[in-house]
Protein backbone atom coordinates (compact mmCIF):
# COMPACT_ATOMS: atom_id res chain seq x y z
CA UNK A 1 0.00 0.00 0.00
CA UNK A 2 1.37 3.49 -0.67
CA UNK A 3 1.27 6.23 1.29
CA UNK A 4 -1.66 8.05 0.00
CA UNK A 5 -3.87 4.93 -0.14
CA UNK A 6 -2.57 4.91 3.68
CA UNK A 7 -3.71 8.23 4.77
CA UNK A 8 -7.21 8.37 2.51
CA UNK A 9 -9.80 7.99 4.90
CA UNK A 10 -8.10 8.82 8.09
CA UNK A 11 -9.92 10.98 10.60
CA UNK A 12 -8.56 14.23 11.62
CA UNK A 13 -7.49 15.54 14.86
CA UNK A 14 -8.01 11.92 16.57
CA UNK A 15 -4.26 9.72 16.66
CA UNK A 16 -3.56 7.24 19.25
CA UNK A 17 0.12 6.16 21.13
CA UNK A 18 0.65 2.79 21.93
CA UNK A 19 2.41 1.62 25.47
CA UNK A 20 3.65 -1.57 24.63
CA UNK A 21 5.38 -3.56 27.60
CA UNK A 22 7.54 -6.96 26.97
CA UNK A 23 9.03 -8.59 30.28
CA UNK A 24 12.39 -9.78 29.46
CA UNK A 25 15.26 -10.93 31.23
CA UNK A 26 13.99 -9.68 34.76
CA UNK A 27 12.84 -6.35 33.32
CA UNK A 28 10.26 -4.58 32.13
CA UNK A 29 11.00 -2.60 28.26
CA UNK A 30 9.23 -0.68 26.01
CA UNK A 31 8.85 -0.67 22.20
CA UNK A 32 9.69 2.23 20.63
CA UNK A 33 11.16 3.69 17.14
CA UNK A 34 13.28 5.99 16.00
CA UNK A 35 12.07 8.64 13.51
CA UNK A 36 14.23 8.61 10.27
CA UNK A 37 15.85 12.17 10.54
CA UNK A 38 15.77 13.00 13.62
CA UNK A 39 17.15 10.17 14.99
CA UNK A 40 14.49 11.08 17.79
CA UNK A 41 12.69 8.35 19.55
CA UNK A 42 9.09 8.00 19.64
CA UNK A 43 5.92 5.51 20.90
CA UNK A 44 4.61 3.62 18.18
CA UNK A 45 1.02 5.17 17.16
CA UNK A 46 -1.65 6.16 14.56
CA UNK A 47 -3.93 7.28 13.34
CA UNK A 48 -8.32 6.17 12.82
CA UNK A 49 -9.44 5.27 9.76
CA UNK A 50 -13.17 5.94 8.73
CA UNK A 51 -14.84 2.81 9.50
CA UNK A 52 -12.67 1.54 12.67
CA UNK A 53 -12.94 2.21 16.02
CA UNK A 54 -10.15 3.38 18.57
CA UNK A 55 -9.18 0.12 19.23
CA UNK A 56 -9.36 -1.63 15.49
CA UNK A 57 -6.93 1.05 14.68
CA UNK A 58 -4.66 0.25 17.96
CA UNK A 59 -4.94 -3.38 16.71
CA UNK A 60 -3.95 -2.60 13.60
CA UNK A 61 -1.29 -0.30 14.56
CA UNK A 62 0.44 -3.29 16.71
CA UNK A 63 -0.12 -5.88 14.84
CA UNK A 64 2.22 -3.98 12.07
CA UNK A 65 4.43 -2.93 14.70
CA UNK A 66 4.67 -6.72 16.65
CA UNK A 67 3.17 -8.67 13.88
CA UNK A 68 0.99 -9.82 17.14
CA UNK A 69 -2.46 -10.45 16.47
CA UNK A 70 -5.52 -9.70 19.36
CA UNK A 71 -3.01 -8.19 21.14
CA UNK A 72 -3.65 -7.52 25.05
CA UNK A 73 -4.06 -3.59 24.68
CA UNK A 74 -6.29 -1.43 26.72
CA UNK A 75 -7.21 2.72 26.66
CA UNK A 76 -5.86 4.14 29.41
CA UNK A 77 -5.54 8.05 29.14
CA UNK A 78 -6.94 10.49 26.41
CA UNK A 79 -4.40 13.20 26.11
CA UNK A 80 -5.43 16.75 24.91
CA UNK A 81 -3.13 19.59 25.54
CA UNK A 82 -3.80 21.95 22.47
CA UNK A 83 -0.18 22.45 22.59
CA UNK A 84 0.96 19.11 22.63
CA UNK A 85 1.86 18.22 19.51
CA UNK A 86 4.38 20.55 18.15
CA UNK A 87 4.28 18.55 14.80
CA UNK A 88 6.61 20.12 12.74
CA UNK A 89 9.45 18.48 15.01
CA UNK A 90 8.21 15.04 12.94
CA UNK A 91 8.42 17.30 9.46
CA UNK A 92 11.44 16.06 8.01
CA UNK A 93 10.79 12.80 8.13
CA UNK A 94 7.22 13.51 6.71
CA UNK A 95 8.90 15.11 4.17
CA UNK A 96 11.59 12.38 3.12
CA UNK A 97 8.48 9.64 3.45
CA UNK A 98 7.66 10.84 0.13
CA UNK A 99 4.32 12.77 1.16
CA UNK A 100 2.43 15.72 -0.26
CA UNK A 101 1.81 19.05 0.41
CA UNK A 102 -1.66 18.40 1.78
CA UNK A 103 -0.89 15.40 3.59
CA UNK A 104 1.76 17.45 5.49
CA UNK A 105 -1.09 20.26 6.24
CA UNK A 106 -2.73 17.18 7.43
CA UNK A 107 -0.15 15.87 9.39
CA UNK A 108 0.45 19.14 11.53
CA UNK A 109 -3.07 19.95 12.41
CA UNK A 110 -4.09 19.29 16.60
CA UNK A 111 -4.26 15.94 17.03
CA UNK A 112 -6.09 14.42 20.28
CA UNK A 113 -4.55 11.15 21.21
CA UNK A 114 -5.71 8.02 22.88
CA UNK A 115 -3.10 6.43 25.14
CA UNK A 116 -3.24 2.72 24.58
CA UNK A 117 -1.19 0.02 26.68
CA UNK A 118 -0.56 -3.21 25.23
CA UNK A 119 0.88 -6.25 27.56
CA UNK A 120 2.85 -8.66 25.36
CA UNK A 121 5.21 -11.83 25.88
CA UNK A 122 8.57 -10.24 24.63
CA UNK A 123 9.28 -13.02 22.81
CA UNK A 124 6.59 -13.13 20.51
CA UNK A 125 7.50 -9.91 19.11
CA UNK A 126 8.78 -9.59 15.68
CA UNK A 127 9.67 -5.45 15.52
CA UNK A 128 9.14 -3.61 12.53
CA UNK A 129 9.45 0.29 12.10
CA UNK A 130 6.81 2.34 10.07
CA UNK A 131 7.03 4.67 7.45
CA UNK A 132 8.41 7.35 9.50
CA UNK A 133 11.14 5.77 11.38
CA UNK A 134 14.29 3.32 10.56
CA UNK A 135 14.38 1.19 13.82
CA UNK A 136 12.04 -0.20 16.36
CA UNK A 137 13.41 -1.56 19.08
CA UNK A 138 12.79 -3.01 22.67
CA UNK A 139 14.10 0.08 25.08
CA UNK A 140 14.86 -0.59 29.56
CA UNK A 141 12.45 1.77 31.42
CA UNK A 142 15.23 3.37 32.75
CA UNK A 143 16.65 4.00 29.17
CA UNK A 144 14.22 5.89 27.16
CA UNK A 145 15.56 8.97 27.06
CA UNK A 146 13.87 12.29 25.92
CA UNK A 147 10.95 11.22 23.61
CA UNK A 148 9.24 12.97 20.88
CA UNK A 149 6.24 15.33 21.58
CA UNK A 150 4.53 14.19 24.86
CA UNK A 151 5.29 10.70 24.58
CA UNK A 152 7.42 10.67 28.13
CA UNK A 153 4.11 11.99 29.13
CA UNK A 154 2.08 8.98 28.04
CA UNK A 155 5.01 6.54 29.22
CA UNK A 156 4.78 7.76 32.32
CA UNK A 157 1.01 7.75 32.75
CA UNK A 158 0.57 4.28 31.05
CA UNK A 159 3.20 2.99 34.44
CA UNK A 160 1.31 4.93 36.76
CA UNK A 161 -1.32 3.24 35.53
CA UNK A 162 0.05 -0.01 35.67
CA UNK A 163 1.12 0.63 39.38
CA UNK A 164 -1.99 1.38 40.90
CA UNK A 165 -3.51 -1.67 38.76
CA UNK A 166 -1.04 -3.57 40.95
CA UNK A 167 -3.01 -2.98 44.03
CA UNK A 168 -6.41 -3.89 42.93
CA UNK A 169 -5.93 -6.17 39.91
CA UNK A 170 -4.25 -9.11 38.75
CA UNK A 171 -1.35 -8.30 36.21
CA UNK A 172 1.01 -10.95 34.78
CA UNK A 173 -1.22 -12.31 31.76
CA UNK A 174 0.30 -12.27 28.66
CA UNK A 175 3.21 -10.58 29.77
CA UNK A 176 4.98 -13.91 31.51
CA UNK A 177 5.18 -17.00 29.82
CA UNK A 178 2.89 -19.73 30.31
CA UNK A 179 4.87 -21.38 32.99
CA UNK A 180 6.88 -18.86 35.28
CA UNK A 181 8.50 -19.61 38.90
CA UNK A 182 7.73 -17.25 41.71
CA UNK A 183 11.06 -15.74 41.84
CA UNK A 184 9.76 -14.20 38.10
CA UNK A 185 6.66 -13.18 38.94
CA UNK A 186 7.66 -11.17 41.64
CA UNK A 187 11.08 -9.75 39.66
CA UNK A 188 7.99 -8.21 37.13
CA UNK A 189 6.14 -6.47 40.15
CA UNK A 190 9.66 -5.56 41.65
CA UNK A 191 10.08 -4.13 37.94
CA UNK A 192 6.76 -2.69 37.54
CA UNK A 193 6.99 -0.73 40.91
CA UNK A 194 10.31 0.27 40.75
CA UNK A 195 11.39 -1.08 44.30
CA UNK A 196 12.03 -4.28 45.63
CA UNK A 197 10.00 -6.44 47.67
CA UNK A 198 9.99 -9.09 50.71
CA UNK A 199 9.61 -12.45 49.04
CA UNK A 200 8.24 -14.02 51.66
CA UNK A 201 5.51 -11.64 51.98
CA UNK A 202 5.14 -11.53 48.24
CA UNK A 203 4.70 -15.10 47.93
CA UNK A 204 1.94 -14.86 50.74
CA UNK A 205 -0.11 -12.15 49.02
CA UNK A 206 -0.10 -13.86 45.81
CA UNK A 207 -0.94 -17.00 46.83
CA UNK A 208 -3.99 -15.57 49.03
CA UNK A 209 -4.78 -14.41 45.65
CA UNK A 210 -5.85 -17.55 44.53
CA UNK A 211 -5.36 -16.72 41.17
CA UNK A 212 -2.27 -19.21 40.71
CA UNK A 213 -2.45 -22.70 40.20
CA UNK A 214 1.09 -24.49 41.55
CA UNK A 215 2.40 -26.96 38.93
CA UNK A 216 3.98 -30.50 39.99
CA UNK A 217 7.18 -29.74 37.85
CA UNK A 218 9.94 -27.59 38.40
CA UNK A 219 12.18 -24.85 36.53
CA UNK A 220 13.96 -26.81 34.04
CA UNK A 221 17.87 -26.49 33.85
CA UNK A 222 18.29 -25.59 37.21
CA UNK A 223 20.70 -27.93 38.78
CA UNK A 224 20.43 -27.74 42.81
CA UNK A 225 16.98 -26.31 44.34
CA UNK A 226 15.30 -25.45 41.48
CA UNK A 227 12.18 -23.28 41.86
CA UNK A 228 8.15 -24.45 41.16
CA UNK A 229 6.40 -23.76 38.24
CA UNK A 230 3.40 -21.91 38.49
CA UNK A 231 0.34 -20.85 35.55
CA UNK A 232 -2.42 -18.43 36.49
CA UNK A 233 -5.43 -19.78 37.19
CA UNK A 234 -7.57 -17.83 34.31
CA UNK A 235 -11.04 -18.50 35.60
CA UNK A 236 -10.06 -16.85 39.21
CA UNK A 237 -8.12 -14.19 36.91
CA UNK A 238 -10.85 -13.02 34.89
CA UNK A 239 -12.88 -12.93 37.85
CA UNK A 240 -10.21 -10.73 39.65
CA UNK A 241 -9.87 -8.74 36.71
CA UNK A 242 -13.76 -7.83 37.05
CA UNK A 243 -13.87 -7.64 40.83
CA UNK A 244 -11.06 -6.42 42.09
CA UNK A 245 -8.71 -8.51 44.39
CA UNK A 246 -9.12 -7.80 47.59
CA UNK A 247 -11.19 -4.93 48.46
CA UNK A 248 -14.38 -6.85 47.38
CA UNK A 249 -17.36 -5.47 49.04
CA UNK B 1 -23.77 33.91 22.05
CA UNK B 2 -25.41 33.05 19.23
CA UNK B 3 -25.30 29.38 17.63
CA UNK B 4 -23.20 30.22 14.93
CA UNK B 5 -20.56 31.80 17.17
CA UNK B 6 -20.82 28.95 19.82
CA UNK B 7 -20.12 26.23 17.05
CA UNK B 8 -17.46 28.61 14.83
CA UNK B 9 -13.93 27.08 16.27
CA UNK B 10 -14.86 23.03 17.43
CA UNK B 11 -13.02 20.60 16.61
CA UNK B 12 -13.93 18.28 14.18
CA UNK B 13 -15.05 14.40 15.29
CA UNK B 14 -14.44 14.66 18.80
CA UNK B 15 -17.09 15.57 21.78
CA UNK B 16 -17.37 14.69 25.20
CA UNK B 17 -20.49 13.38 27.10
CA UNK B 18 -20.56 13.56 31.01
CA UNK B 19 -21.91 11.28 33.72
CA UNK B 20 -22.62 13.64 36.37
CA UNK B 21 -23.76 11.56 39.46
CA UNK B 22 -25.45 13.04 42.69
CA UNK B 23 -26.32 11.84 45.88
CA UNK B 24 -29.49 12.86 47.05
CA UNK B 25 -32.29 11.38 49.46
CA UNK B 26 -30.16 8.10 50.14
CA UNK B 27 -30.41 7.63 46.39
CA UNK B 28 -27.79 7.82 43.45
CA UNK B 29 -28.77 10.03 40.70
CA UNK B 30 -27.63 10.88 37.35
CA UNK B 31 -28.05 14.62 35.62
CA UNK B 32 -30.10 14.25 32.06
CA UNK B 33 -31.49 16.32 29.32
CA UNK B 34 -35.16 15.93 27.67
CA UNK B 35 -34.58 16.57 23.49
CA UNK B 36 -36.44 19.83 22.27
CA UNK B 37 -38.26 17.96 19.91
CA UNK B 38 -38.14 14.02 20.31
CA UNK B 39 -38.64 14.22 24.07
CA UNK B 40 -35.62 11.62 24.69
CA UNK B 41 -33.30 11.91 27.45
CA UNK B 42 -29.15 12.12 26.97
CA UNK B 43 -26.36 12.74 28.87
CA UNK B 44 -24.66 16.34 28.75
CA UNK B 45 -22.38 16.78 26.44
CA UNK B 46 -20.46 18.68 24.01
CA UNK B 47 -17.58 19.43 21.43
CA UNK B 48 -13.99 20.81 22.19
CA UNK B 49 -12.90 24.32 20.58
CA UNK B 50 -9.77 24.65 19.64
CA UNK B 51 -7.77 25.99 22.28
CA UNK B 52 -9.49 23.69 24.90
CA UNK B 53 -8.50 20.28 26.22
CA UNK B 54 -10.73 17.96 26.54
CA UNK B 55 -11.11 18.67 30.23
CA UNK B 56 -11.42 22.35 30.29
CA UNK B 57 -13.85 21.44 27.42
CA UNK B 58 -15.95 18.93 29.92
CA UNK B 59 -15.07 21.70 32.58
CA UNK B 60 -17.10 24.26 30.14
CA UNK B 61 -19.97 21.91 29.22
CA UNK B 62 -20.44 21.10 33.41
CA UNK B 63 -20.10 24.44 34.30
CA UNK B 64 -22.94 25.13 31.79
CA UNK B 65 -25.29 22.40 33.04
CA UNK B 66 -24.53 22.92 36.62
CA UNK B 67 -23.49 26.52 37.71
CA UNK B 68 -20.28 24.69 39.54
CA UNK B 69 -17.06 26.11 38.73
CA UNK B 70 -14.09 23.27 39.32
CA UNK B 71 -16.22 20.46 39.44
CA UNK B 72 -14.71 16.82 40.48
CA UNK B 73 -14.72 14.96 36.80
CA UNK B 74 -12.20 12.52 35.59
CA UNK B 75 -12.08 10.80 31.74
CA UNK B 76 -13.18 7.21 32.25
CA UNK B 77 -13.92 5.68 28.74
CA UNK B 78 -13.42 6.77 24.97
CA UNK B 79 -16.46 5.32 22.75
CA UNK B 80 -15.78 5.00 19.26
CA UNK B 81 -17.77 2.51 17.64
CA UNK B 82 -18.25 3.80 14.55
CA UNK B 83 -21.53 3.27 14.04
CA UNK B 84 -22.10 4.75 17.51
CA UNK B 85 -24.16 7.75 16.74
CA UNK B 86 -26.86 7.85 14.61
CA UNK B 87 -27.11 11.69 14.96
CA UNK B 88 -30.07 12.10 12.88
CA UNK B 89 -32.02 11.26 15.71
CA UNK B 90 -31.19 14.59 16.99
CA UNK B 91 -31.89 16.64 13.48
CA UNK B 92 -35.47 17.50 14.75
CA UNK B 93 -33.85 19.50 17.71
CA UNK B 94 -31.16 20.88 15.79
CA UNK B 95 -33.13 22.53 12.99
CA UNK B 96 -35.57 23.77 15.89
CA UNK B 97 -32.79 24.81 17.12
CA UNK B 98 -31.64 27.33 14.47
CA UNK B 99 -28.93 25.47 12.76
CA UNK B 100 -28.18 26.23 9.04
CA UNK B 101 -26.88 23.44 6.92
CA UNK B 102 -23.34 23.36 7.11
CA UNK B 103 -23.77 23.06 10.88
CA UNK B 104 -26.44 20.41 10.31
CA UNK B 105 -23.67 18.71 8.56
CA UNK B 106 -20.58 18.97 11.19
CA UNK B 107 -23.63 18.19 13.56
CA UNK B 108 -23.95 14.66 11.54
CA UNK B 109 -20.33 13.43 10.82
CA UNK B 110 -19.36 11.16 12.90
CA UNK B 111 -17.71 11.63 16.79
CA UNK B 112 -15.90 9.80 18.82
CA UNK B 113 -16.91 10.76 22.37
CA UNK B 114 -14.87 11.07 25.27
CA UNK B 115 -16.58 9.98 28.40
CA UNK B 116 -16.08 11.95 31.91
CA UNK B 117 -17.69 10.97 35.38
CA UNK B 118 -18.36 13.86 37.87
CA UNK B 119 -19.12 13.49 41.29
CA UNK B 120 -20.95 16.60 42.63
CA UNK B 121 -23.02 17.40 45.82
CA UNK B 122 -26.26 17.14 45.07
CA UNK B 123 -27.58 20.73 46.84
CA UNK B 124 -25.00 23.06 44.67
CA UNK B 125 -26.19 21.98 41.61
CA UNK B 126 -28.81 24.52 39.28
CA UNK B 127 -29.58 21.92 36.31
CA UNK B 128 -29.95 24.19 33.09
CA UNK B 129 -30.36 22.88 29.91
CA UNK B 130 -28.48 23.08 26.43
CA UNK B 131 -29.77 24.69 23.08
CA UNK B 132 -30.98 21.93 22.01
CA UNK B 133 -33.14 20.57 25.48
CA UNK B 134 -35.99 21.91 27.06
CA UNK B 135 -35.09 20.61 30.94
CA UNK B 136 -32.22 19.20 32.40
CA UNK B 137 -32.80 16.93 35.74
CA UNK B 138 -32.15 14.67 38.31
CA UNK B 139 -33.24 11.08 37.36
CA UNK B 140 -32.49 8.05 39.95
CA UNK B 141 -30.43 5.09 38.54
CA UNK B 142 -33.09 2.83 38.29
CA UNK B 143 -35.21 5.04 36.18
CA UNK B 144 -32.94 6.88 33.24
CA UNK B 145 -35.30 4.36 30.56
CA UNK B 146 -33.85 4.26 27.05
CA UNK B 147 -31.08 7.21 26.39
CA UNK B 148 -30.48 8.55 22.75
CA UNK B 149 -27.24 7.03 20.91
CA UNK B 150 -25.19 5.00 23.03
CA UNK B 151 -25.74 7.02 26.01
CA UNK B 152 -27.22 4.41 28.46
CA UNK B 153 -23.69 2.35 27.35
CA UNK B 154 -21.71 5.43 28.14
CA UNK B 155 -24.13 5.52 31.90
CA UNK B 156 -23.16 1.92 32.50
CA UNK B 157 -19.21 2.20 31.73
CA UNK B 158 -19.32 4.93 34.38
CA UNK B 159 -21.29 2.81 36.95
CA UNK B 160 -18.98 -0.07 36.28
CA UNK B 161 -15.76 2.70 36.99
CA UNK B 162 -16.98 3.80 39.92
CA UNK B 163 -17.39 0.56 40.77
CA UNK B 164 -14.76 -0.89 40.86
CA UNK B 165 -12.87 2.09 41.96
CA UNK B 166 -14.78 1.28 45.57
CA UNK B 167 -12.96 -1.44 45.83
CA UNK B 168 -9.20 -0.05 45.65
CA UNK B 169 -10.06 3.40 46.04
CA UNK B 170 -11.82 5.89 48.36
CA UNK B 171 -15.17 7.17 46.99
CA UNK B 172 -17.75 9.71 48.46
CA UNK B 173 -15.55 12.89 48.98
CA UNK B 174 -17.33 15.52 46.21
CA UNK B 175 -20.61 13.62 46.59
CA UNK B 176 -21.44 13.64 50.31
CA UNK B 177 -22.16 16.84 52.42
CA UNK B 178 -18.38 18.07 54.30
CA UNK B 179 -20.19 16.29 57.64
CA UNK B 180 -21.66 12.99 57.23
CA UNK B 181 -22.90 9.33 59.49
CA UNK B 182 -21.53 6.41 58.59
CA UNK B 183 -25.09 5.29 57.48
CA UNK B 184 -25.19 8.05 54.98
CA UNK B 185 -21.86 6.65 54.10
CA UNK B 186 -22.89 3.07 53.87
CA UNK B 187 -26.03 3.86 51.90
CA UNK B 188 -23.91 5.96 48.85
CA UNK B 189 -22.13 2.47 48.83
CA UNK B 190 -24.75 0.08 48.38
CA UNK B 191 -26.53 2.51 45.73
CA UNK B 192 -23.39 2.29 44.20
CA UNK B 193 -22.98 -1.21 44.74
CA UNK B 194 -26.45 -1.97 43.67
CA UNK B 195 -26.77 -4.47 46.90
CA UNK B 196 -26.93 -4.31 50.71
CA UNK B 197 -24.12 -4.31 52.74
CA UNK B 198 -23.63 -5.36 56.52
CA UNK B 199 -23.30 -2.67 58.76
CA UNK B 200 -20.98 -3.32 61.07
CA UNK B 201 -18.52 -4.80 58.15
CA UNK B 202 -18.86 -2.04 56.31
CA UNK B 203 -17.77 0.05 59.65
CA UNK B 204 -14.80 -2.04 60.36
CA UNK B 205 -13.77 -2.05 56.77
CA UNK B 206 -14.09 1.65 56.20
CA UNK B 207 -12.31 2.45 59.80
CA UNK B 208 -9.47 0.33 58.69
CA UNK B 209 -8.72 2.42 55.53
CA UNK B 210 -7.70 5.56 58.01
CA UNK B 211 -9.54 8.10 55.67
CA UNK B 212 -12.14 9.56 57.92
CA UNK B 213 -12.03 11.49 61.15
CA UNK B 214 -14.78 11.02 63.83
CA UNK B 215 -16.25 14.17 64.82
CA UNK B 216 -17.29 15.33 68.43
CA UNK B 217 -20.67 15.92 67.22
CA UNK B 218 -24.15 13.95 66.27
CA UNK B 219 -26.17 14.27 63.70
CA UNK B 220 -28.85 17.42 64.69
CA UNK B 221 -32.20 17.05 64.68
CA UNK B 222 -32.62 13.68 65.61
CA UNK B 223 -33.94 12.74 68.76
CA UNK B 224 -32.45 9.51 70.09
CA UNK B 225 -29.31 7.94 69.21
CA UNK B 226 -28.21 10.02 66.88
CA UNK B 227 -25.45 9.00 64.58
CA UNK B 228 -21.72 10.77 65.05
CA UNK B 229 -20.86 12.96 61.97
CA UNK B 230 -17.80 12.15 60.39
CA UNK B 231 -15.70 14.00 57.62
CA UNK B 232 -12.93 12.59 55.52
CA UNK B 233 -9.18 12.79 56.49
CA UNK B 234 -8.04 14.78 53.39
CA UNK B 235 -4.40 14.01 53.25
CA UNK B 236 -4.72 10.28 54.12
CA UNK B 237 -7.85 10.50 51.43
CA UNK B 238 -5.63 11.65 48.74
CA UNK B 239 -2.34 9.50 49.33
CA UNK B 240 -5.04 6.19 49.04
CA UNK B 241 -6.53 8.05 46.03
CA UNK B 242 -2.58 7.78 44.55
CA UNK B 243 -1.74 4.82 46.08
CA UNK B 244 -4.80 2.18 46.26
CA UNK B 245 -6.83 1.55 49.61
CA UNK B 246 -5.42 -1.82 50.53
CA UNK B 247 -3.61 -3.86 48.38
CA UNK B 248 -0.12 -1.50 48.75
CA UNK B 249 3.10 -3.51 47.72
Amino acid sequence: MDIKEEYKDLLDHISLDCVVFGFHENQLKVLLLRMKHTKEWALPGGFVREAESMEVAASRVLKERTGINDIFLRQFHVFSDPERAKRNQAVPDVIESGLIFPDLAWFNQRFISVGFYALVEFSHVHPQPDLLSDLCEWVGLDEPGTLILDHNQILEKALETLRLQLTFQPVGYNLLPEKFTMPELQKLYETILGKELDRRNFQRKMLAYNILTKLDEVKPGVAHKAPHLYKFNLENYRKALEEGLSGRW
